[in-house]
């Protein structure tokens, strides 16, 4: 590859990621599935909910998310990432991330505030970059339940 | 466009969305007019304030800020965008951001945590990329009052 | 330079910036080391904990801060950059930052959550861009003591 269809291809990731987070946090349940190739797998349900086995497939993970954040607004931020370019239809990614989630349970507020990484893997299909893998890794999560103060809008 | 003028321009757009946040946070007004064009409009006053209208013009848009964060400490954070290169001259870009402001009212300290996306366009003007207009949805904004925990430095 | 090869070295620049906060976030400290040039200076420790002199050197730099995080969760976040190529071996960058500390002190929690712009220069040196100085202006730093809630991951 060039020089210039590198930075094209990471220029392309970058975007891609900020749709799948952005999707996510506007619950665009389709935008998110169309991030994702069609046999992606995800290993962060295993690590925030317990579960034996990855997802698998962009429609499936859309699925699973949808149920987990059904009545909780959620806003996750993704900082400078490592992409490299491992060939013209593969690269891989770290992305520092920030997740803060709030929700009510039994009429009580509850919220979630963590941090880590998340480590990604691309492939390029029908001139396409999507994500084809992703595993969180946490440095720290803080939770709590009671208001939070004053908000003013949801 | 080639592949490679594409390219720069989404570059000189990243920079000059990062100089924007940086000249508000740091209160250089004129900076803050000079990455907006002559006519550009912003719609965040409406949201945030309740104006009836946008604001026109890069140093009307500085001014009334100035006057809006007078006495306000404010960190503005931009995350990962989507930037499209719609023409030579022409582009639109989705930036995540999170804000937060520190302020006294009759003695009492105040402060506001918001998140949410900004909506852009830019226009290429005399070979400089501007922002040319800009809209503010929000996912989630808090409030409060008392004292935030030991500040040690403003 | 050509326009590709500025592009080229702003992106790895993007990339070296990333590696040394998760380096830093990670303690590995030889990766850490390994981002800044062997006569690196960085003024941070000054403003930070009133060192008289910058700390010099990548590998001092690396263990003067291995000592003084030791046992202290850490997150820093680095958000759009400003970042000049200011010839072929020589740049610089400003980068907003957010910095998140945990630790504890005669087994009382304590924290400090901090906001700024680092300020640095970059060398290219036997083909690689390396971090040569930095600086860090503060907007804000908040400090407290007590639990944070319900802490379920470290």
């Amino acid at each position: 590859m060039t020089d210039v269809e590198k930075l094209v291809a990471v220029e392309e990731i970058r975007r891609l990621k900020a749709r799948r987070v952005r999707s996510m946090d506007e619950k665009d349940w389709a935008g998110y599935a169309d991030c994702h190739t069609a046999d992606a797998t995800t290993y962060t349900f295993q690590s925030e909910v317990g579960d034996a086995a990855p997802v698998t497939g962009g429609e499936a993970i859309a699925r699973r998310l949808a149920s987990q954040l059904e009545g909780r607004t959620t806003v996750h931020h993704v900082h400078a990432p490592e992409i490299e370019v491992t060939s013209a239809t593969t690269a891989t990614g770290i992305w520092p991330m920030e997740d803060m989630l709030w929700w009510e349970e039994a009429g009580e507020p509850h919220w979630l505030h963590g941090y880590g990484h998340y480590h990604e893997t691309y492939e390029k299909i029908d001139g396409r970059w999507l994500i084809s893998s992703r595993r969180l890794s946490r440095i720290r999560v803080d939770r709590g339940t009671g208001a939070p103060p004053e908000p003013v809008q949801r």
